[in-house]
C-alpha cells in the first residue's frame, strides 16, 4: 500500500478562484457585498479530480493521497482576519467534499486561516471544527505568514503554543509549508517552499521545543529542503550549539516527505535520513510540471524514484505506508 | 594541487573586534571620536593565520586559499555607509596583510561596503580598489544585505548592472555570499546562508542575467544550498518557465563549491553537477566545527570527501584547481 501524504486540491472548479477574486476585491473595498461562498457541484468536483489527481494515483499506483488546499493559494500575508477564515472554511470544505467522493482514496489536511501578526484563536477553531467535526487527520502550518518576510517568531516561539496544545490533544501533525511568496526577491517555489524547510528544521536544531511537547509531530516538506544533502553541516551545527545529535534531538517528533524529484537526491535522501522519518510522497499536481528528457517520466513521479531506490524491503514498507499511520493515528478511520 | 577557493579570516587579531565595537558605538553616537583604524602587527596576523586556516591547510594538503573577511561580520543589515566604507576597507587590508605575509599560499578576495537600499558606488570605489590597486581576484556579493529580510531587488534586476560592468571589466567573479541574519526567525548559519544561495539559483533561473553579461560569473557556496538535491525540482521550474535546461541557461556562468560536510551529500554534489562548474572548498575556518564521532575527521574537512568521491582523474583536476583558475583569472599572477 502506498500512502501519499502530500497531495494539494491545485486543481479546483472555477469556482473558487472566482470567489477568491471577489474575497480580495471585498478586502479593498467593504462598500459591495461580503462575497458568498460558491456554489460547486459534486461533479464539478470528481471531474477536477479523476482527470488529475486520482488519474494519476491510478497510474502511478498510489493508493490514498492526503489532500489539503493549494499550498500557494492560501495567502496568508492578506492580513484580513475575516477573510482569512472564510478562506480557509471554504477550501478546507472542498477537500473534505473530495475526501467524501472518493472514499478511502483521500483524506483531508486542513489550511489555517493565518495572518501575519495575527492570533492563533481562528487557526485553532478552525483546526478543531475540521478535526472533530468533518475528520481531518491533520493540518498545514505556515511558519511564515508574511509571505517571504519571516516577520513571525520562531515555531520554537511560545507564540505557537496554544496551537501545539490543540494538537496535541487532537493527536494531529502539522506539516509545515509556507504559502506563495509575496517578496520579490524569493520565487515561491523554487525559492521560499525550500527554504522554509530548511529555516524550519534550524529552528528546531536550535530550541528544545519537542521536550515541552513531546508527542508533537511536524512533517517538513519537500525532502527537508536542503537538509539532508546538508546532513553533515547540522550535526555539526547542532554540536556546536551544545544540542544532542539529531537522533536524539529531533527526528522523534520530525519526519520528512520524499517530495524530491530525481532520483540522485531521492537516493541521498533515503540514504541519511533514517527509514522510521521518512513518508512517502509526490505532491502533485504540484509545483514541477511535465517530463524529465531524459527518462520521459514526469519530474514529480516519486514512485519511479522510490521503486529505483535501494531500500530494505522493511523499509520500504514503513515509508511507504506504515510510516504514515504512525504520524497521522486519524487515518486508521480513512482506512477502516 | 588543491584550490580552496572559499575560506574566511575568522580569526581576526583582537584589535579588529575592538574596532568594530567602536565603529557600532559611533554608529549611535556621534558625538564621540570616529573611531581609528586598528594597530595589528604583522606578527599578530601570521600567528592568527599559522596556528589556524595554514596549520589546516598543510594537514589537509591545500596548497592555496581564497581568503576573503569573515562572512557573518560584514554585517551589511547596519545601515550607515561611510561605517560601510570604513568596515569593508579595515577588513580587507587585512586580508590584503595576509596573503603578502604568505606568498603563494592566500589569495585575497574582498568584502563590499553594501547597506540596505543603499547605492552601488560605494561597492563600486572598493572593488576597484581592491582589484587595481591591492590585487584581490574576486569580491563576496550579497544579495540580501537586508540580513534575512530580502528587501534588495533580485540580481537580475538592472539595479545591480554597473556592479556587473565593473566586475565585467575588471575579469573578476563574485561569490554570492550572504551576512549574519539580523531575523530572529532565520538562523545565520543553518538557515540564512543555504536559503540565499537556493534563493539567487532560482533567481537566475527566472531571469535571463547571462544573457546581458555573457562573461559574468558567480560563485554559489555551500554546495549550492539546496539546488544539487533538487536538481529535477529546478530542471522542472525551468521548463515550466519556458527557460533553457540549466546546463544551458545558467551553468555557462554559475559555479559551485563543495562545502557539504558529509560523504553523502558530497558525491550527490559531484555527481549532479557538470565537474566544470565545481569549485573545491571548505570554509574552514567557518561555520560548522569539531569532529564526525562516526569518522573522527572534522565536519568540515572536506578534502577528505573529495579524496573519496568516484571522480575521473581529468574531473578531479578541473574541482580541485583548474576550473578555480578559469573562474578568477587574476589568480594567475598570486601562482606564478
Amino acid at each position: 500500500m502506498i500512502i501519499d501524504i502530500h497531495g494539494h486540491y491545485t486543481t479546483t472548479p472555477a469556482g473558487l478562484t472566482a470567489y477568491r477574486k471577489k474575497q480580495i476585491a471585498w478586502m479593498d473595498d467593504r462598500r459591495t457585498a461580503r462575497p458568498d461562498p460558491p456554489a460547486i457541484s459534486d461533479q464539478e468536483i470528481a471531474e477536477s479530480i479523476e482527470r488529475n489527481q486520482l488519474r494519476l494515483m491510478d497510474e502511478r499506483g498510489e493508493d490514498l493521497m492526503l489532500l489539503s488546499p493549494k499550498a500557494s493559494g492560501m495567502e496568508h500575508h492578506r492580513p484580513d482576519r475575516s477573510v482569512a477564515r472564510d478562506w480557509a472554511r471554504v477550501s478546507n470544505d472542498l477537500v473534505h467534499r473530495v475526501a467524501g467522493l472518493f472514499p478511502g482514496r483521500f483524506a483531508a489536511v486542513c489550511q489555517l486561516p493565518q495572518t501575519p501578526g495575527g492570533s492563533l484563536v481562528e487557526p485553532i477553531l478552525e483546526l478543531r471544527r475540521c478535526v472533530e467535526e468533518l475528520g481531518f487527520v491533520g493540518c498545514n502550518l505556515n511558519p511564515d505568514p508574511s509571505g517571504g518576510f519571516w516577520t513571525a517568531p520562531p515555531l520554537t516561539d511560545e507564540f505557537w503554543f496554544p496551537l501545539y496544545e490543540v494538537m496535541t490533544e487532537l493527536d494531529v501533525p502539522a506539516m509545515i509549508h509556507v504559502s506563495s511568496s509575496d517578496n520579490p526577491a524569493v520565487d515561491t517555489l523554487g525559492g521560499h517552499y525550500l527554504n522554509a524547510d530548511t529555516t524550519v528544521f534550524m529552528q528546531l536544531v536550535a530550541g528544545d521545543l519537542f521536550a515541552r511537547f513531546p508527542s508533537l509531530r511536524f512533517v517538513i516538506p519537500h525532502g527537508g529542503g536542503a537538509v539532508p544533502y546538508h546532513w553533515g553541516r547540522f550535526e555539526g551545527l547542532a554540536a556546536r550549539l551544545g544540542r544532542p545529535p539529531l537522533r536524539d534531538h529531533v527526528l522523534g517528533n520530525v519526519y520528512f516527505d520524499t517530495c524530491v524529484y530525481h532520483q540522485a537526491g531521492f537516493d541521498l535522501l533515503t540514504s541519511v535520513v533514517p527509514a522510521r522519518n521518512l513518508l512517502f510522497a509526490a505532491e502533485m499536481l504540484g509545483a514541477v510540471r511535465g517530463d524529465d528528457p531524459t527518462t520521459g517520466r514526469s519530474w514529480d513521479d516519486t514512485t519511479a524514484y522510490f521503486a529505483s531506490a535501494p531500500l530494505r524491503p522493511a523499509d520500504r514498507e514503513r515509508i511507504a505506508s506504515e510510516n504514515a499511520r504512525t504520524v497521522y493515528p486519524r487515518l486508521d478511520k480513512v482506512l477502516s
